[in-house]
């Protein structure tokens, strides 16, 4: 059985963003499964999709599954803007709510760094891996500190969003919330009010995330869901109902801005990648499409890429259904034994 | 040089909807071109998609068009909740604004059908076409009427909603409406408040019509515009803003509500087309899935089924760009061929 662990918070003192702010006591929360060796060379480094937490993707972790926490001590890191590290909905002010100054990508990498050279003195990371959101946090890291990483695997991501991806996060994750009566520019006051924008959100999500013939094939059957609406109400409004609506739409403004070549060569910046590249996308994945992955692994030396079939599209990355699930688990199995 | 002609109205007096109301006065609104023949047998019913009008699809009538009006009488009719038809935005109380019946595709096809056969006295059809919303009364006309049509061209639609659509039709036409704070059921007083919802329900089109490609190839640039966010304001902001919210949402809820065996079996239904049937779908159109469409043609007897290639997904209808335009011409030539 594994071991119950629980949410941790680094402190990083006064922490300058790249947009030029000081956040005073800036927090990084994370949380770590199985022990550090005495080499320090076992540590796997898993961040968090859009909406995540630390916790998020922790059935991927224990001794009958494919991150075993006997053999590799891994730590799951958040972001700013996710909730638990420093956000709109935990700052005192000025940085509180509707005023939290914007963070990038390369924000929570440099915080995820301290976290791992300050805290645990870790000079090596045998894997960086990440689902979507997760995914570009972990080609920042690749480009960042290329001489860190042996590994990434990019799974349903890209270094940067496409411009369908731009599109699909003002228009689904931000315009729901920032063009809803109760916002007040995210200085709102009743956040009971705000649900029926976080309900649109997740109907949005609904309607974009699978591929249309999960609903055609009546897949959320097999996941004990009565019907199509009740998989949208219990599963995709469940989902967003319990978040922030600010940290929602910070998180969403930071993914926008997500490049690790910060506006300059992209081609350049992922030359700089030293880790040995995993780029999967999945099958119908409208947010990052098969097609625009393989042009990413073809920009970075010494990557593979391959596509996964199915029908649940971005949502993939849940392992919702047994089939997804057995993917998912084959291809960390199969990064970490290359 | 076609000759112009405008809207006309055809009068249905008190007209007996499916749902039980009678609309008194009811009105159906068409253009028209070209003329009937003697033998009564020229033709070409061309019924539009959701917040369309008769004069959507003009591009394709013309002496040197697929639609030529030397040779066929072309008929463009209205829909109820259309906005020219009864709608309601211009129907008087009780049944004005957000108290306007609901009405159905067959509602639709019924009072063409009397336009038809009382107005012009014709009892066949050379060919019934339309896109999307279009197709959906295409095929209510050759279940409804099957000894009336000779041919029917189904084009990026379907006899019913697919899952997906209903989806679709509920997050990106009507909550962006319903949920705006001046919605008010219907009985908004601030049209011009209600403006953000339609801006929004623009950005949903925007995302969920054209493919990925579209906007990863940036094919609007094609088109005139200057960047994708010019597009999606100038395009597809603009061809939402002069429409009438509850029009919209009545069209949304019929299209929802679309079922040529009205709830029965419908592989029966689509057993009475005597028609012959040629059934069009575009690669990536998330809404007319082309293995769907392949399915509804697989139902019919005497029917073709063909992929139209290309990254514009349902927008293809549009004819915006020069090879999408020559793609519909051809379709459209090739059933009038047959």
């Amino acid at each position: 059985m594994t071991e119950q662990t629980s949410i941790e918070i680094f402190e990083l003192g006064d922490f300058r963003l790249l947009s030029g702010f000081t956040l005073p006591n800036a927090k990084l929360a994370y949380k770590t499964h199985g022990s550090l060796n005495t080499a320090r060379d076992n540590a796997i480094l898993f961040p968090h999709f859009l909406a995540g937490s630390p916790e998020s993707l922790e059935m991927y972790i224990g001794e009958d599954r494919p991150l075993d926490p006997r053999k590799y001590f891994i730590i799951l890191p958040g972001i700013f803007c996710g909730g638990l590290s420093s956000s709109p909905n935990n700052t005192p002010a000025p940085f509180n709510a509707g005023a939290f100054p914007a963070t990038l990508i390369a924000d929570d990498v440099i915080a995820q760094h301290r976290l791992l050279t300050e805290k645990f003195r870790i000079e090596e990371l045998q894997l960086v891996l990440g689902w979507s959101v997760g995914g570009l946090q972990t080609y920042e890291w690749a480009v960042r500190f290329p001489d860190m990483v042996k590994r990434i695997a990019s799974i349903a991501s890209a270094p940067k969003p496409s411009p369908w991806t731009l599109l699909w996060l003002r228009t689904v994750i931000e315009e729901p919330l920032t063009s809803h009566p109760a916002w007040n520019n995210g200085f709102y006051t009743d956040l009971q009010a705000l649900q029926s924008g976080l309900r649109r959100l997740g109907h949005g999500a609904a309607m974009t995330l699978p591929q249309v013939g999960f609903y055609r094939d009546e897949v959320w059957r097999s996941l004990g869901f009565a019907s199509m609406d009740d998989f949208v109400s219990r599963f995709w409004e469940a989902f967003w109902l319990p978040l922030d609506p600010n940290n929602l739409v910070a998180q969403s403004r930071k993914t926008r801005a997500a490049d690790p070549s910060d506006s300059g060569d992209l081609a350049a910046a992922l030359g700089r990648i030293k880790a040995k590249t995993f780029v999967f996308a999945f099958t119908g994945d409208r947010m990052f499409q098969p097609e625009e992955c393989k042009l990413d692994a073809q920009r970075i030396s010494n990557a593979q890429f391959r596509e996964i079939g199915g029908v649940s599209g971005h949502l993939t990355t849940f392992s919702l259904t047994q089939r997804d699930r057995e993917v998912m688990d084959e291809i960390v199995r199969e990064v970490l034994a290359s």
